[in-house]
């Protein structure tokens, strides 16, 4: 939650109107904001969007590889460029011309391209499905400049085509050392043309790494490397490993998570759940492991039926289930919804002891 | 927020395992509760749902009006049935088959029928839509009995109807003073008929009256008056008169609300959050005034294009922006939602200072 105990931006006195390097241009921040969380730029009123977000959305058919890549990517940022000293601003340098063609194939039309080209009636796969930047910005002489970027590179784990158009899709399976060594030669190159620009020459740019979840996944794929590298280093000296992995519960067939307690944690605060109310269609979770540990868990409950009194009293019957059934120590979000949207939604967050909820309604 | 200072119900010492009436059935309670929202029973592990819920699920056409319908009787009941002392129980009395008698026309074959007959030929209209039944029980010698009744009779504003099967919908408004005086006679022949129940004979049992809003309406009606009837009673002898109106910001052609000063700060907030962020598909509010004072507000934001960074920044601008430009000391709550449904959301309860605020993702 957002809530009281909000951590200002230490450098910035006068933080809430800020004048840039153009005299013109008026700079604000989105405002105060809680621990952990950035700051983002306001340029003359107007929230600066994503150059590259437009084309990923675009290019990425699973929804979860799309929030999870951007989501995941912010939370690798926080490592290198703290909240507490940066300021965040969605990628500008990159622009959206650059971002499809760097998705594209490498051919004499688009030089470019960071996936492989394909000769004729050879199946070669894309690589590279998505590319999000981020940047992070200092204050400077009463001016924001442009102190650290991320890059992330978001790589299919399958790869999917046909062999005439409009014709059956067929897939590859990508394994995963063929999927690092490209997305690693991939990120050097990328690295390699950030230093050809006077913005980015010689800040710090944090470049990782992303296996997209096949398109039918119920869950986002997960980062598993990145690379920290200094102003000026124009190829990528070392890469750090990324051990997180997505889950749904309840899990098919033999696939096997980390710790098993978890899941059987799950399993009983469903059937509780699924007992107390005759109209649920369905009860599922994400799970989220991070070296092998369960760091988060996102339920998603399916009613079939509203009732504003219904909800209300089920809800709270959650919070006590919830509270006693499902792992503790974990910050979890329960959401309830129906075929009108959420209805409800119950919170525990990082260091918080016990749930809150919240149920929707209207007047 | 069902936050940290629960109150628990006072009567019960071992409050989540009371035996009840019959030898074999366990009875539960959905749990310790915050402040003012009641307890409700569960039975065997499972949740009573309402007898008449479904029917007016079904009669009911604007989703405003059933919900508005239900939560405002919940409001009304806490008045004469304090959730300290009373537990929550889905209505068990008036069953299925008698809502959809009640509802419909008298007539030989129905006779139960709470709305008028109509000879052949003749335009009557119907008056009544729905019915909710609360009940409200209290533990005694180790039973929960039912103690407390609240039924709701939701009447039409607008009667649609065609003059022939599948032809074109007429209307025809009703006015306020023939809708609170039909309400008012139903009032009196549904207390008469609870009288003859055993169940209801003796307790106290308030009876709501609720103007539906026409079917086109993006807010929905509201309750104009109550009664309530003590143990034995068979007939009303007075009203309490509720003054509670619900309003669409930006409101339509000459509509006024009760304070402008309301509408100008939405429109203030509209137009800061509008020109924040370029994707805006629009930005509406409900407002509830109650005896001429605005007294909840629910503002619903649709943005056409989602990104995680993006909502994540623009809910950390709109706590600033709500902070600043919307009305002090009123409850608020905010929604950003998507195509995907809900993104983010924020709230202002009853006696907080400040918004808090949750951005939903997924991994």
């Amino acid at each position: 939650m957002l809530a009281a105990s909000a951590i200002v931006l230490a450098a910035c006195g006068n933080q809430n109107k800020m004048s840039s390097n153009s005299g013109s241009t008026k700079t604000e921040l989105t405002g105060t904001n809680s621990n952990n969380n950035y700051q983002s730029v306001i340029q003359d009123g107007h929230y600066q969007t994503s150059k590259s977000a437009g084309v990923n959305q675009q290019q990425t058919s699973n929804q979860f590889n799309l929030e999870g890549f951007q989501h995941g990517l912010l939370d690798i940022s926080k490592k290198e460029f703290s909240p507490n000293k940066y300021v965040f601003q969605e990628g500008q340098q990159i622009s959206t011309e650059q971002t499809y063609n760097w998705l594209g194939r490498k051919t004499k039309q688009n030089p470019e391209g960071l996936n492989p080209d394909q000769p004729d009636k050879k199946i070669v796969p894309e690589y590279l499905q998505q590319i999000d930047e981020q940047d992070f910005l200092q204050q400077n002489g009463g001016k924001l400049q442009l102190k650290g970027m991320t890059i992330g590179l978001g790589l299919n784990s399958v790869y999917y085509y046909t062999k005439e158009k409009y014709g059956a899709q067929y897939t590859k399976n990508l394994s995963d050392d063929e999927i690092e060594a490209k997305g690693k030669e991939m990120a050097n190159e990328v690295l390699k043309r950030m230093r050809q620009r006077a913005a980015t020459k010689d800040i710090p740019i944090v470049i990782a790494l992303y296996k997209a979840a096949p398109d039918d996944s119920l869950v986002g794929g997960n980062f598993f490397a990145y690379s920290v590298n200094r102003g000026g280093a124009t190829s990528v000296s070392s890469w750090n490993k990324v051990n997180q992995r997505n889950y749904v519960f309840p899990t098919a067939g033999n696939e096997k998570v980390p710790n098993a307690n978890d899941e059987a944690a799950f399993e009983q605060f469903k059937n509780k759940a699924q007992s107390y109310f005759p109209n649920l269609s369905g009860v599922t979770a994400q799970a989220q492991y991070t070296d092998g540990t369960l760091t988060g868990m996102h339920v998603n409950i399916v009613t079939q039926f509203y009732s504003y009194t219904e909800i209300n009293s089920f809800t709270q019957y959650l919070q006590t289930a919830a509270q006693k059934y499902l792992p503790h120590n974990v910050p979890i979000e329960i959401t309830v919804g129906s075929t009108n949207g959420v209805q409800s939604y119950l919170n525990r967050g990082q260091d918080e002891k016990k749930f809150t909820a919240h149920v929707f309604n209207n007047y």
